[in-house]
């Protein structure tokens, strides 16, 4: 017996849109694992590992960068990277390296976040400015943190203005800035920029592979290669030194060719999907649905979802009165069809 | 440009006797990786991880088994699983969890480590029981912790007899027993009994697919369910929660079919090696080669190291005077003679 | 040289009401300090310790109390007392635990605050039952802290009724509920009930001697015998385990028996001044001052603040846009009128 | 009912050799606390603690001072200021930070010792200097801490050479040093050096006040100015900002005054108890008597504790083997003699 979640049997599921974490490696990833040349990554020999690593870095205009098996420890390692123990995160309320991972950072790094009201995810730079603390009877401020596009505001992205706008406060502060970029090619497809657009204005950018790019595990921190050295040592302290972790990198780097131009399909599916539920009157900010996210909020968000599941559409049910749908390319036109059927039934 | 380690570039490695880490995927590995059925993990759905758990726990007579990305995250987990801030850990000198986890049973567990003798790898149970602190002006002991084989001594095995008596402590004391089990398959292959054998006098046990067994990445914790469930937490922490690990747990289930009937093989070669060096002039303690670990003891371990290197033969130089060969499964009898040759030269 | 901070030389100061942190020791209290029989309380020897926490736990209705050098100390012990690494401590916005104790709770606790909203310090006892955790992919609640009379919201009151409500949240989600009552004797004497009526709700209370009423160093801490043998560890991690400590519980004895009788003379001093500066235009919330403190929403805090600093009043410059008085015993009718008389002139 | 450790009623107490940390404060101590000058010193405003800042740092040749309530904060302080997270604190075997702070060094700073032999308290400087570690694979050395006179090891003395060469290896590897220098009084004395020739080797140095000295409370950290801004949100964090602490500072510059003189009269006092033990038959190093304490084997040491204690001569047992005996200035000539009497019966 293991200790893993019970696991519903699911006799026939149209479309897992619990999230984007869910897909499946596609026959090309299967094939690049089974082919890869791999070796000890401990020692830094995994010629697939650096080869993904060089990539991402190309793509978002960093020095270097480093793999590690979660979004969670890339942020984690950031934050440790650019804190000292007792001092401050200021980051958006809703953040995902505040709500969904687990205290880490106060565990790890012994730091407090520090939050800035964000409308539709995105905080105002005046807001960032005041959150910084100068007195000597406070916590200082470590760093600063976005999320782009923002999870839990509903998959929504920050202007490159705001972001500027921002950059210029951690100028003037002289305060490091990161990006948890767990969907940052999200964020540049639907700003029709390319990431390097968004990433440029950052010390540090975490990127998911495995969420929309459809990678089965893996996340890829980016900075200048002193920070990485100090990553590496705080990547192994929390255990993500892998072996022959190239046989990760070899799907990853399939999705990092392949996905990034798949996106647009599934912000126009999402859409798509967001609009029926509307028409259907279920209660959707549209104005916050901006990439492959939706929330609807509606009560007895469970039981809504546990009926959908039956259904085979499966939606993940987050607090009491609300419930996410996100789009991923391994949900078509025909498959959203029916789930919106059965959605709007 | 990446932050990895500088990679020489080595024209023919006749056996790469750095580490039983370094080994490939088998063609088996690969092509169950190709084929495994797979799911989001962190959602506890991933057949083939729960499978591998399901496997290891079986083996090892435990309830519930949990498949992490490195041996350091599940020591780490299980340390923080037994102890509270402040409290000491019980272990050998020595041990990995202090020499090689780099600092985070403090960083993450705010525990210290609190040492014994370990002469061959191997507490005396005495020892253990005078290291448990009952004064109100000292840290509370949180756990014992042992590690069989023990790496820096040598690969040594504690005899059963041990084992027992310093589990009558632990429970004398009321305090829990893990063991950092990353080659508990070559202590039981040594000792010629069951993994079971070993492990029934542990409360936790981490097991590592990726040595001697040969999987690319893998660790497996095992506890109770209940243990295990908070280990998930932890995990999480940790950043090892990852996605569709799958791939990874069906390299690691092969491995565990083929891998620990290999390991008498890897111990035989490892003891023909020693005699080798030892004839040919070597100083190295036999009492110690017990399973597939050699220390050599001489002065300028890195220049030797690094001439070996060059001429196809890798080892770790640990230290100024001393350096390691560790056999496993990828060098056969054909290169360890070969290599044999090029170390007595 | 030290390291302290700058001292500006005031030739004559009328009122210092930047805290009721600022008292001096009365003679009464000198002479105690003077007589008061010492040991060493490392040891539980030192009997003007010993009565003093023996008389605060018989004052609020607890089995046992700590003495220590600070309320800093004795909240974040009962943090560490109530929780485990990576867990939520829900407490109010604006809580001292959180804004003034520079991410103690991270740094030494490993956990972080969850916020709820608190108008007038008071939070709603349902947002409280919001707050709580119950998902395996968050962080579990460790513990609730409430602020009573809150600092940052003006020195103001929980209902009883309040109280009530949120101890019964805690008792249905089994969570132990602490009570940073820095101030609770300013909170009894508002209430008009004695102090016990409030503490009885919460499994800890810490208690600050050094504010109102007037000691010049110390906090107790309050619980149970078992929890306070555990808070004595944690107090001497922190560096808090004092030699001949009797000397401040003499005066913090004196402190006690003569203070709490003083703090409705402080809260209709309060009253006379706010309502004098919202005569003279000021902005005040007057339904916040309900005790000895008083808030004032001005531009230019700072400089406001140098000004009356010049003429004889002290007042504390908190942000750009706000001033805070507080009263104490050592302002009296005289003085508070002459401070009137600069701060409206 | 307090929480405190059972009190033992001694009808009549000869000589209390327990530590130097039981002497009750002086006339002179208790006139002082009675005159001084005080002011919150959580804004620097205190005037006593601001002199006895000045004069420890004058005394010790250091910029500036820290006054804390306790010597395991001084210490834990410097630790935290020299390290970052997941590093190595090098020190002798031990060492007070170690066996007697609690794992605050891990819970707080989240950092391990690493261990360097010291007979009679000594660290070799070879030692030191292959205790500091290099390989990217280990956690980085983050400083050197020696203990001076060592406490452990029987109130040793480090020779001025040893530390001279301590801190050549200190400044060849880039790695502060900080000194516990609890008792380092004692160390000049017995070196008959004023106390700056020892301090000069350090970066920072920890001072107790209420060991040999004989002041209530109170411990001062030296350093930069800059390194004590620092230290000074530590100790808020730890919970040692402390208000009108000028009470305490007033004893302890009465201590810092009057106690260095007295040293050596303890010393001669102690080696005759150490002589009058010997001779006695008791099993006594004698060449670990260099100060003020004395380690004596024997079995069943608490029991040859409790019935000295009978008897009015109280002594620490350590362990089941050791016995400790401390020397201060509330023990004169006719004590000791009388305390030998009851010893050698």
């Amino acid at each position: 017996m293991t200790a893993t979640l019970p696991q519903t049997p699911r006799p026939r599921v149209i479309a897992d849109l619990r999230s984007d974490t869910v897909t499946t490696p596609t026959p090309e990833m299967r094939e690049a694992m089974a082919q890869a040349p791999v070796g000890d990554d401990v020692y830094g020999e995994d010629p697939t590992v650096n080869q993904l690593q060089a990539e991402v870095a190309r793509l978002t205009g960093f020095e270097a960068g480093l793999f590690m098996p979660s979004g969670t420890m890339t942020n984690q390692v950031a934050i440790a990277l650019h804190t000292r123990r007792g001092e401050e995160v200021i980051c958006a309320e809703g953040s995902h390296i505040y709500e969904w991972e687990l205290g880490m950072m106060a565990t790890f790094s012994g730091v407090v976040p520090r939050f800035v009201p964000a409308p539709l995810g995105v905080p105002d730079p005046g807001d960032v400015r005041l959150a910084v603390r100068h007195s000597v009877h406070q916590s200082p401020t470590g760093m600063i943190s976005l999320e782009n596009t923002h999870n839990k505001a509903g998959g929504t992205v920050i202007p490159l203005e705001t972001l500027a706008a921002i950059r210029a406060v951690a100028d003037e502060e002289s305060l490091p800035l990161h990006l948890d970029g767990a969907r940052v090619f999200n964020a540049a497809a639907a700003l029709g920029v390319p990431v390097s657009g968004i990433t440029r204005h950052f010390d540090t950018v975490s990127v998911c592979l495995s969420k929309g790019l459809g990678a089965p595990v893996g996340s890829v921190l980016l900075g200048s290669a002193a920070q990485m050295r100090q990553a590496h040592r705080y990547r192994k302290m929390m255990g993500g030194g892998m072996r022959q972790s190239g046989v990760l990198a070899a799907a990853a780097l399939v999705a990092l060719r392949d996905g990034p131009a798949r996106l647009a399909e599934d912000h126009r599916r999402t859409r798509v999907l967001a609009e029926a539920l509307v028409n259907a009157g279920y209660n959707v900010d549209l104005a916050a649905v901006q990439t492959n996210i939706i929330y609807v909020r509606l009560h007895g968000a469970a039981a809504h979802a546990a009926r959908w599941a039956e259904a085979g559409v499966l939606a993940s049910a987050l607090g009491p009165d609300s419930v996410r749908f996100v789009l991923h390319h391994q949900v078509n036109d025909e498959a959203l069809e029916e789930a919106i059927r059965v959605l709007t039934a």
